[in-house]
């Protein structure tokens, strides 16, 4: 994965990310995110995976089922954003739709996908922090504005 | 539902809304936008409904074909934009992808949607202001640039 | 299609685009990143489209597989950005999930879109500049930020 800081206006900086083919998106975004101590950002994406693994929520069992796409597919939208997680740590959520060979779309909450050949990512820091606090009785992580 | 105001340029504001469980997306988004009195804006989302009710524009009946979504589906993509109607008040239109359980998808013009168990709305006011029109040969209101 | 400038701080410019019934979308907007010389932006859109084609990548072909919708189609989300290609000129990448009338979807790379009734369009250009590369191994340009 390659980044370029494209703009900066006060507190806000956007970059431009490129992933590279192999690499998992899920982790290299959110290492990035590490990386620059990102405290709140929203994100759009496109490009293609050669496989991915994407996530429905089961709200009884409170965990993501999941859902393996092992083909190649154009990551036709993914959005998404940071926050600071229970012990400060910036925390990515992701959603993703995929479109297939043949145009019927499959998608979910991005668990994992290899890049293939490209992802493009336009990211906005914004200057205020937002949080993600463990909710137990979910089995989820939510922003708390409270 | 909550906000908080993340960013802010010149006359550019970025917020930050989380619905709650329970609330219809729709309303909430357009009462945030008649209480901030937004002239002109645009937002991206991710999350997930209970249910919710998309529409198909039937250009012929000028009107939308309703297709409920009864069952919790994630919100794979929101996309959405404010403007001022016809009397000069916020007007919302937003576009959804939505996953089911299978990892199949479903989608249309956002006409209801109750948020189960979040839904993050980033929404970024522009300072002009943009006006929709309503265009009875079509049986819709558009944005009108002229 | 119409265009206005909605926000501006320091290099960078935001602008609502409305295309008309009829328009191509790829062209009309590939065209208005050519006039106004865009180095480097990201888009969101949502809308309509009387018939579409739209592409999935096919790695051992080096060629997208055409895929038509032939009917009308709700525009769930398009996402995209331009950069300049190898002789200088903004090039247009984006991405789009159609909704049809029973609420299924369709999607790919945007390859040719005809707009029925609108297409929104919010454009952010960046003050730095994108490069995209023809990579004559892939058969694609990709955006080079080495």
């Amino acid at each position: 994965m390659k980044s370029k800081l494209i703009a900066q206006n006060g507190g806000e900086r956007a970059f431009v990310l490129v992933l590279d083919p192999g690499d998992e998106a899920f982790a290299e975004i959110s290492r990035f995110a590490m990386v620059h101590r990102l405290g709140a950002a929203s994100l759009t994406a496109l490009g293609a995976f050669s496989k991915a693994t994407v996530g429905w929520f089961d709200l009884a069992a409170k965990s993501y089922r999941k859902i393996p796409v092992d083909q190649q597919c154009e990551v036709l939208s993914g959005i998404g954003d940071v926050a600071l997680d229970d012990e400060g740590k910036p925390s990515l959520h992701m959603h993703v739709v995929l479109g297939l060979s043949d145009g019927t779309t499959r998608g979910g909450h991005l668990l994992e996908g290899v890049v293939q050949p490209t992802l493009e990512v336009v990211l906005t820091e914004a200057p205020e922090h937002l949080r993600r606090t463990q909710r137990p009785e979910l089995g989820l992580a939510l922003i708390d504005l409270s």
